[in-house]
């Protein structure tokens, strides 16, 4: 798997620097790359890096065009990254084609081109569009619809049961979870994943949407075309996630509210409420401190309410 | 899979409203049923929503009964949502019996109408009730009991090692995990949750227990019975949990205390010290803020004992 | 599986309190001990438990000595009881060997001594070391590198896709992942954890690394040796962890920072910043609170500068 730069500056339709004879036959970082690799620099900020690498060609923005001897340039770097990826890729991760040690239901109905790896247990009525990839070990409870050109990884569950219970005089009582699990096109879900069937009406995950790993979605949550979750972000039932949006890691939704669309939430947040409004929101209680410091200012979020009373109580007898 | 109405009420025991021959055939929330469809009203705030719906019958509480044409009258509705939606349901996920892909050692006890769906892995000296229901992909570790008419999901591991280790001169050394995992009757975990076997004693789950996906629960913990945890829930090791409390999703116990009976704590919280008094509990630092509040916020967070310090000043000075 | 005290102290070389020929057959805590166990006392402040155990002998520290009647001195009973806790494990938790029904690339290169247990997937080019055991149901992707001795439970994804996207006109574009997930010697991981291959450079555990359950790594991270991570802690991308690092359960790295060797960090915590200087640290927001204090509270945090800029202003008034 080798390339000249002038197949490259064509295949990702970028301009060349250099002599376009020259042959990479590895994409690296630009710190570990050598001389038979292509690297990259997202912006100028990064100028720097170029001094020291050995990289045989790097991609880079047009501010940088003048640093390089060999290489492209980008009107965005990080896109022909991602576009140089897949000319190096090898292929997929396991053999492409149904692994004969999958277990599939003989009524589910798979497109052309899936995949499914070993040991993937799939449902009664399940419907798998052309060119879905899923890995080993992954879960698809009966009657789920995936998408084409979806992107399943390894130990996820799709489908399951979502947690419902009424309480009856002798314990709990099972609520059966009759909506379905339905996944758009073009998503791609992480490993150890699970999302859940609705209890009436179905979970939905829309178009392009992508999750990382261990995310957790509960049942009836629907989710926006193209909005893309962290690892460990976990949506509790009837969440409503609008389109465009971002999640950080470890972020939680406490359910039955929604978020509009182009929302950009940060890591271990904790959403309590709808938003509305677009744009950037933040959560949680800040980064960490050493020990002592902690202990001091945690003692005293628990008396924060009496300080402000005490503020105030202060600012009357001495402002009047 | 239809019922008419008379039908309903005789087998959820509420009271009939309007024709009892009329019949329904899928069980809808009232805001997508249509006239094949019965759906139901929890309280009269949700009274409203009775105006635009299209189903063809209707649960409610007493006080709405006047309100409907056709349906029923249910002291708890949403408990009678909950035995409808067992008389709608088409039944077991997967097929019922054992699959004969499931890996189960020869030694292992299963009692009768278990299920065991395909791939999942059951050690020796596993027993397991009568009536439960394990679903694809799970592992059982080697003499984990499980009681009857339980429900576990796909992907969950149950009676693995515990984590523990003890300082050695040259890095950790295991401590071997003898205990073993076990677990009530009429207890239903979730997919994707990891339940530990004990160090030395037995972890411990009550009848009745209900754990959502995505549970860990470490080893020589007792969760006691009717006990609810939402998703992504972590219980460090010894943590002991009393009867009929709720737990809110990505909520964690810092491990080696105890939480009393009907206790109800709410999401991502973490649980530092024992709870010996019944009630409802919060933690976390609150929800999101735009993301400038937020920081201006979260920065105070670290200076918030200086500031007390400052306000105790400023009250002496002032206030004497 | 019984060994007389003598035996045991020459197996643990611990010293030996009363008579060498009482025989014990069971490791117990020192509640839950009968006549035929053996079990330990940590320290000094546990002593009160010697009163009313009634196991047959103690492993106890030199202060402790004169107050058991048969037993063993340690320097440090907690390791001593690590120690115990092998001689009476019956062995490994499923049988030892390749389990037929794993599925194994033929171009996969395992050690000797290795166990692979029923379900597990390994992909092309794998290689794992000498005396590596892996629980059932667990996914290896392709040319991950394990090391010796190391003990992985069920149901973990080793070196699946790390989270990578670049923005395109149209939605968002995959970049490939297209490092390895290498694993040192004597790494033990627990069940459910998913740790992704790197984007470029490979991501990296170190030898002796101990990881709970539902630990998530993400792409590119590196894990010094010996550091210890509890139950579902999660690190971003590019999260460069040092070693002999202790990790509390459930908290978050948010990638692209380093922590140097030798840091302890509490559960729950999010780790925004890198940590240059060795010592405990601790974050979020406290324990939980009765719900109406939280509030109260919790409020009052979303006012936090607000108050701190009013404290201000009235020392500038009062203190002047």
């Amino acid at each position: 798997m080798s390339y000249s730069l002038v197949e490259l500056a064509r295949l990702t339709a970028t301009e060349l620097i250099g002599d376009g004879s020259v042959t990479v036959s590895r994409l690296a970082s630009i710190a570990t790359a050598d001389v038979n690799c292509i690297s990259f620099v997202v912006s100028e900020a990064r100028a720097e890096a170029l001094k020291t690498s050995r990289a045989g060609a790097v991609v880079v923005p047009s501010a940088l065009a003048s640093e390089i001897t060999h290489g492209l340039v980008s009107d965005d770097p990080y896109r022909t990254y991602a576009e140089l990826s897949a000319l190096f890729d090898p292929g997929l991760p396991f053999d492409a084609g149904i692994d004969p040690r999958a277990c599939i239901a003989s009524d589910a109905q798979l497109a052309g081109q899936v995949s499914v790896a070993a040991n993937t247990v799939i449902g009664e009525g399940c419907v798998i569009g052309e060119g879905t990839v899923i890995g080993p070990n992954t879960t698809i409870y009966p009657g789920t619809q995936i998408g084409a050109h979806c992107l399943i990884a390894a130990n996820t569950v799709l489908g399951s049961d979502g947690f419902g219970f009424a309480k009856g005089g002798n314990g709990w009582i099972k609520i059966r979870q009759l909506g379905r699990l339905v996944i758009g096109d073009d998503v791609e879900i992480g490993s150890g994943c699970t999302l859940d069937r609705g209890a009436l009406d179905d979970t939905v995950i829309g178009h392009g949407v992508k999750l990382d790993n261990q995310v957790h979605v509960a049942h009836g949550c629907v989710i926006g075309d193209r909005t893309a979750m962290a690892g460990c972000v976990a949506l509790a039932g009837g969440t409503v996630i609008g389109a465009d949006v971002t999640v950080g890691g470890m972020t939680g939704f406490t359910g039955h509210l929604s978020v509009c669309d182009k929302v950009h939430i940060g890591a271990n947040a904790l959403v309590t409420q709808s938003i509305k409004i677009p744009g950037a929101y933040l959560g949680g209680a800040g980064g960490v401190m050493k020990a002592a410091d902690w202990r001091r200012n945690a003692v005293r979020f628990r008396q924060l309410d009496a300080l402000a009373r005490r503020l105030q109580a202060l600012e009357q007898a001495c402002l009047k």
